[in-house]
């Protein structure tokens, strides 16, 4: 089945907004095993519109539209739609109904313009939009299905998921139930996670599992899509294969579905009532920023500092001893992590000091990070070398002590080799 | 002129990348006064990128191809261009001699593959990389001129500026001549600073000044396109308008062209030789975040603080009068900041607290920010409800105390009212 999408809107066309939208619905569809195969950009303009939704209509089976069913002068989806399937636009009584209690919920009476929402072409099948007043809509252009869509992010995604993936999954005539498994890791490249996970695919003797990569520095997310008869038999199958990855991968599984790294961390410290002092000094404070905004995060995260040479670090966390700290190694960053739980009464503290090369910014710029994490009970400590610029290494560092801080907190070794590191 | 982009690759057409080199394009000839009017995605697949460039040729004056100039086998653009041109391919000795150059350079031999990246369709005009081995090239097919360029962004930046821009120009028979000025502003709205700037077009009798406006909240960026003879003509033009500009916008314009609001205010600390010490309690240390990485930071972030309730912030700045402080509002600021100057020795503090509504985050869910500013001589504060949810809270809750530092230091009022406060 040929699948393309077009977008359309004079933000998008002009580069006023990049275009998320697309990537998003190519992903989804990708991860139930659909593929787009052409993807068109227009802007509000009907020419071109209309030469779009003909063109695709002569090449495709499937056409998402995105875009264009706003109740401006300039949203003119629904017109060309019914241009191009040669119909009239009617107004559609239940979905004027649903938009003016949709306005009355919110204690507003409808605005006149948004009237025009309601006007889809003639014999269209209607895609409901249950946070908005853009209705979705489907119909025949040419030899394809055309579902059109709303621009904004939210409703688009709901609209695509509920609405239009299972009536392409049905008309691609793939069986209905497809799973999506994701594994979140540090530490393993993209090539080497292939390598280590060579012949997973076969363990389902169906061929019904797929795995796939997404590298988003410094985090790599491993996909398993199981195709399956109904969900007992996508999880009979899954359930060998998910084991299996977990054992290549070991420790290096930070979370998995949509469980993050942050999100994980901060469970693990709750659980046991326990609270944080951060100390960082070239990450800008970036690892205090993916735990300070987190829901309960003010239970648990004491205080963070960041300073940028080593002696305001010391005297950031009341450093009184005699001997001053000038070298960074591990030990100083043991010494600068115990201060800081004294000096903040939290159980437990993360210090990320850094040793940076001298010299500008190059692609071979590198730096050893040093880290130290201690509690109640002892201390463990790292240090590492990555290089690649200055702003690759912080990603690196910022995604080294939280990991470290995850692997503590789980009773995993803080030690071992990764992939970003030189030796 | 019609000019459409194509944009090439597997990982693009399924979401593996999101598509900002685009939207990059796209921009930039709206910079200089040329549209974009189609933009098509395909995969590397020979038969959809043979449909696209013949489609683009039938239907504009100029296309901009982007990807697959790479030295692998799915880079196919210098292939099936030579074929939608109808000539065969021919090794270019000019190219071959400078990519064996580049790899000379950096002490490596070329690798036998990337022969094929000097393979380019008969009569092709070169367009030069001065930072990659991908070669830039234009042909003609169909009744359009085509202008193929590399994937790698910083790649595909140089050769749109350099090699592209200029000649799509002196196609287009546009003035050559074309200059970009641009304001940030922070505290005005879109369509207020459209208000606030009517007429400001007409300044030119000529119409050659033309005003456009991006919102990438919570900053606004107020562009004026001015064509020209010459680079003298423009300055004649461009000067009443940009005057007329920076009296309308007055203290709001926060930064000029490619100068940043942290550089800004990092410039302002340096020259008087200051330090600063920073105190952040929801802004989750993204304040700090913006100055700690910039050249120079090291000599003037003096230290920044993270905490998430009022006596741990107090207890960061080693508060320690008889009466806790327990209420957060301006006069609650202006001790922490004063507290954190004398903790840390910095010549400057900002303190910005949060006084955060109940309940769950939606969509008017608000704060009050209270931020002071101290100095040796002073101390400046403020308080700004902020609504839209936590996030967009915590956005304007950072721009505002960066820009309220910047108006201390150019001593500009800090309390003047923003479009994005509730009164």
């Amino acid at each position: 089945m040929r699948i393309e999408v077009i977008c359309t809107g004079d933000e998008v066309l002009t580069g006023k907004i990049v275009n998320t939208n697309f990537s998003y619905i190519t992903q989804k569809l990708e991860d139930v095993g659909l593929s787009v195969a052409w993807e068109t950009t227009v802007g509000d303009d009907r020419e071109s519109l209309l030469l779009a939704f003909q063109l695709a209509g002569q090449r495709a089976d499937a056409v998402i539209v995105n875009g264009g069913l706003g109740p401006t002068v300039d949203d003119l989806s629904q017109e060309i739609a019914a241009k191009a399937a040669g119909v009239e636009l009617v107004l559609d009584e239940g979905w004027l109904e649903q938009m003016e209690a949709f306005f009355r919920r919110r204690n507003r009476i409808m605005p006149p313009n948004n009237r025009k929402q309601a006007m889809l072409p003639e014999g269209a099948e209607v895609l409901d939009n249950p946070v908005g007043t853009a209705c979705g809509f489907a119909v025949d252009i040419g030899r394809a299905r055309f579902y059109f869509t709303p621009g904004v992010p939210r409703e688009l995604r709901r609209m695509l998921e509920e609405q239009i993936v299972p009536r392409l999954l049905a008309k691609s005539g793939l069986q209905a139930t497809i799973y999506l498994k994701r594994f979140h890791s540090y530490g393993i490249g993209e090539s080497h996670a292939d390598a280590l996970l060579t012949g997973i695919e076969e363990i389902d003797p169906d061929g019904a599992v797929k795995l796939g990569f997404r590298a988003h520095y410094p985090q790599l997310e491993t996909k398993l899509t199981v195709r399956g008869k109904d969900m007992e038999d996508v999880r009979r199958r899954l359930e060998p294969v998910e084991r299996e990855v977990r054992k290549r991968f070991g420790n290096f599984i930070l979370a998995e579905d949509d469980q993050t790294l942050e999100r994980v961390v901060l469970d693990e410290l709750q659980q046991r009532r326990a609270s944080l002092a951060l100390v960082e000094m070239f990450t800008s404070g970036q690892i205090a920023a993916r735990l300070v905004h987190l829901s309960g995060a003010e239970k648990v995260i004491r205080r963070g500092v960041v300073a940028l040479d080593i002696a305001e670090v010391c005297a950031a966390v009341g450093w009184n001893q005699a001997e001053p700290i000038t070298r960074i190694d591990r030990e100083a960053a043991e010494a600068v992590a115990l201060a800081a739980r004294a000096a903040t009464g939290a159980t437990h503290a993360l210090a990320v000091l850094i040793d940076l090369d001298e010299g500008t910014d190059r692609i071979d710029f590198g730096a050893s990070v040093c880290l130290a994490i201690v509690s109640g009970h002892d201390a463990v400590s790292r240090r590492s070398r990555i290089v690649g610029g200055r702003d690759w290494v912080r990603l690196g560092a910022v995604e080294l002590g939280l990991d470290c801080l995850r692997r503590y907190l789980q009773d995993l070794p803080v030690d071992e080799r990764i992939d970003f590191e030189k030796v």
